[in-house]
C-alpha cells in the first residue's frame, strides 16, 4: 500500500493507495471504537460488503443500504443512516464506513458530522471519481431540489483507503466520469499530469492496474496539497471547481441523475477552457488537446440539447458563485496554473453557452 | 448592555445583556454581510420581529417562520429554513438570525452550520431557558424520534443578544421552565449563586428586570466559563448535563412536547441530587432545599404518573451516556461542585426511579 497524508493539523488523515487481497487491511488502526456501521449501496455491497467486514474482525459491525445514484443524495437518504444508528444504539463512540461512490462518501460523511454532533467516518471509495475527488478533503454533503450540495458540512474523514481492484466491476460510463475530474488536476495544477496522461491514454482506457495506480496517487497528492492550504475553501481551493458551475448548472437542469456529475465537469472544463481562451489567458490549442483526450475517453465535450440557456444561467446565479451582475469563475491562465476570476459578465457567459451545444 | 465574552479561540464572541428600546442595536456590528434571514416562530415573530428588523436597516432582510414547540424541532423544519434561504438564493455570505426560544435557536444554527456547509448566525433568545442556556455554547441540534438532540452540530454563533424585556411576554409555565435551568447553575457550579436564587426568590416570580439581568448574567458567565474550558463537550461541559439524562428519559418516554424541557430538568435535577445522597456525597438537606426552591417557583418534582419505568430506562440506554451496563451521570459531591460518576449500576437507578413518583 502507498501511503500519503493530508496534513491538516490536528484533523490530519492518510490516505491509502493499493491492491490485491490484504487491501483493506490498512483500515483496523485507524477505527478507535467497537460499534462500526458500515454505509454502502445495492451494487457495491454485493460485490465488496462481505471483503471489508473479513478485515473488521472484533468490531461490532453493523451495515445499512442507501438508494443508489445522485437522485438519492438527500436529507432523506442520510436520515435513513440517523435510523439504523439510533436502532442499533450506536452511542458517540462509534465509526461510519462509507463503502461506495461519491453519493454514499457525501452522504456518509454528513451523517457523521451531524450524528450526536458528531462521529468519526472512514472513507473506502469504490468509483474512479470518488477515489480520486469526493473522498479526500471532507466536504460532506446532500442536494437540495434547488441545488446541488446546499447542505452539508466540512468535516474531515479519519482516513481514506482506496483498493483500485474495485474500478474492476465499475461500468464504463462511471469509470470515464471519473476521469474527468482526473484531467482537471492537469489542467489546473500540473502540466507534466497533463501530458502524462495523453501519453498513457490507450493504458488508462484499458484500466491498466499499475497506471491506474500512479494516475490516482497523483490525484490524491495535489487534492492533498490544496486541502492542506485551504481546508475551509476560502481562496485556493476554490480552483478544484474549475469547470464546476457550468456543470451543476447543466446536472440541476436536467435533472440530478439525467447526467452522470462527472460527465457535466467533462462539458463544464470545455466551457470553463473556452472562457479562458477568449479572455486571452491560453491559446485554443489547450481547447483542442482538452476536447481531444476527453472525446479518447468517451466523455462528452458540448451542452446537451435539452438543456436550455435560462435556466442554466438562473442555476449559475443561485449557485454559490454569484456576486451581483457579474459570476465567479475558476479559468486557466495557463495550462497548470489556474485563477478566481470574480467579474466575468452574465452576458458573457450567455454567448459561451449558445455557441457550445 | 452588560457585555461577557465566551472565549474559544477563533470562535470567540459576545453576549450583550440589557434592556430598553436600544437593546436590539448592538446586533449591527456583527453582521458582516448584507444578506439576512430572521428565523422565528408565530408568537415571537409577533411581538419582536418589527423592532428586530428597525435595527437592521439597510441590510437586505428576509424572514422566515416555522412552527412552535419542541414537537417541531425536526429535520423537516430545518428544511423550511433551506429553503427560504434557496428561494430567497442568499449565498454563502449570509447572516442567520434566530429570534425566539431554544427550539428556534437549536433549529437556526443546525441550518446555518449546514447551509451551504456553514454560514454566520446570530442568536436573539427570547425565553428564560435559552437566555441563560440554549443560545450560548454553539449546541445546535434537531430531535429524532428515537431521542432528543440527535442530529446536530458544534456550532458557534458570531454574537448572542438577550433583551431582558422579552421575557415579559413570556406565559408562566415557560419562566419557570428556564428556572430550572437557572438553579442548575448553582447546584452544579456557584454555592453562593444557589444562596443568593433562595435569598431572591420572590423577586425572581415577580420577574424584577434588574433581578433577572443580573440573575441572566451571572448565568450566561457561568457557561461562558465552561464552554471555554471545554466546547466539544469532552470533560467539564458534561456538567451542564445535571438532571439531563433523567430528563431526557422523561420527555422521550412522553413524547416530546407533552412537557416544557426545564419542567423534565426540574425532576431530573431533583433525582440526580437524591441519587448523589444515596452514593454518599451530599446530605438529604440539599434534596430539601432543591425541592423547596422549585415548588416556590411552581415548577413539578416528582415523575409523572404516566412515565413507566422500562421505557425510561430504554431511552436512557439509547442516550449518550452509556457504557455496558451502567450508566453515567452527573452527580453532585458538594453545593456548588459536580462530578461524572460512570459506574451507576442500571438497578440503582431504576430504584431510584420507583420511588420518586
Amino acid at each position: 500500500m502507498h501511503k500519503l497524508v493530508v496534513a491538516i493539523g490536528a484533523s490530519s488523515y492518510p490516505i491509502y493507495i493499493g491492491s490485491g487481497s490484504a487491501s483493506f487491511e490498512s483500515i483496523l488502526p485507524h477505527i478507535v471504537y467497537s460499534e462500526v456501521m458500515i454505509v454502502s449501496n445495492p451494487t457495491v455491497a454485493q460485490h465488496y460488503l462481505a471483503k471489508l467486514e473479513k478485515a473488521l474482525l472484533g468490531k461490532r459491525c453493523e451495515s445499512v443500504i442507501i438508494p443508489d445514484g445522485e437522485a438519492f443524495k438527500t436529507l432523506d437518504s442520510m436520515n435513513i443512516i440517523i435510523d439504523a444508528l439510533l436502532k442499533a444504539k450506536f452511542s458517540r463512540q462509534c465509526t461510519l464506513i462509507a463503502l461506495g461512490g461519491g453519493v454514499v462518501g457525501d452522504i456518509t460523511g454528513f451523517a457523521a458530522s451531524c450524528y450526536q454532533r458528531g462521529v468519526d467516518y472512514i472513507q473506502v471509495p469504490t468509483t474512479l471519481l470518488a477515489q480520486v475527488d469526493s473522498s479526500v478533503g471532507g466536504k460532506t454533503a446532500v442536494n437540495h431540489p434547488l441545488g446541488k450540495n446546499m447542505i452539508g458540512a466540512f468535516y474531515q474523514p479519519k482516513a481514506v483507503i482506496i483498493d483500485v481492484d474495485t474500478l474492476a466491476t465499475l461500468p464504463k460510463r462511471e469509470f470515464a466520469a471519473g476521469l474527468a475530474e482526473v484531467i482537471k488536476y492537469g489542467l489546473i495544477y500540473d502540466a507534466n499530469f497533463f501530458a502524462w496522461l495523453e501519453q498513457h491514454a490507450d493504458a488508462i482506457k484499458s484500466r491498466d492496474t499499475a497506471i491506474l495506480s500512479q494516475m490516482i496517487e497523483r490525484c490524491c497528492q495535489i487534492k492533498a496539497d490544496i486541502v492542506a492550504q485551504d481546508e475551509r475553501e476560502s481562496h485556493i481551493r476554490m480552483i478544484l471547481n474549475f469547470g464546476h458551475t457550468f456543470a451543476h448548472a447543466i446536472e440541476t437542469t436536467l435533472g440530478h441523475g439525467e447526467i452522470l456529475h462527472g460527465e457535466a465537469v467533462a462539458i463544464g472544463m470545455v466551457l470553463a477552457t473556452k472562457l479562458s481562451e477568449q479572455l486571452g489567458l491560453v491559446h485554443y490549442h489547450l481547447v483542442e488537446r482538452l476536447e481531444s483526450w476527453l472525446n479518447a475517453m468517451q466523455l462528452p465535450i458540448y451542452i446537451p440539447q435539452q438543456c436550455k440557456i435560462e435556466p442554466m444561467l438562473d442555476a449559475m446565479e443561485r449557485d454559490k458563485k454569484k456576486a451581483g451582475d457579474s459570476l465567479r469563475f475558476i479559468v486557466l491562465e495557463d495550462l497548470g496554473r489556474a485563477l478566481i476570476k470574480g467579474d466575468v459578465p452574465l452576458s458573457f457567459v450567455s454567448d459561451l453557452i449558445k455557441t457550445s451545444y
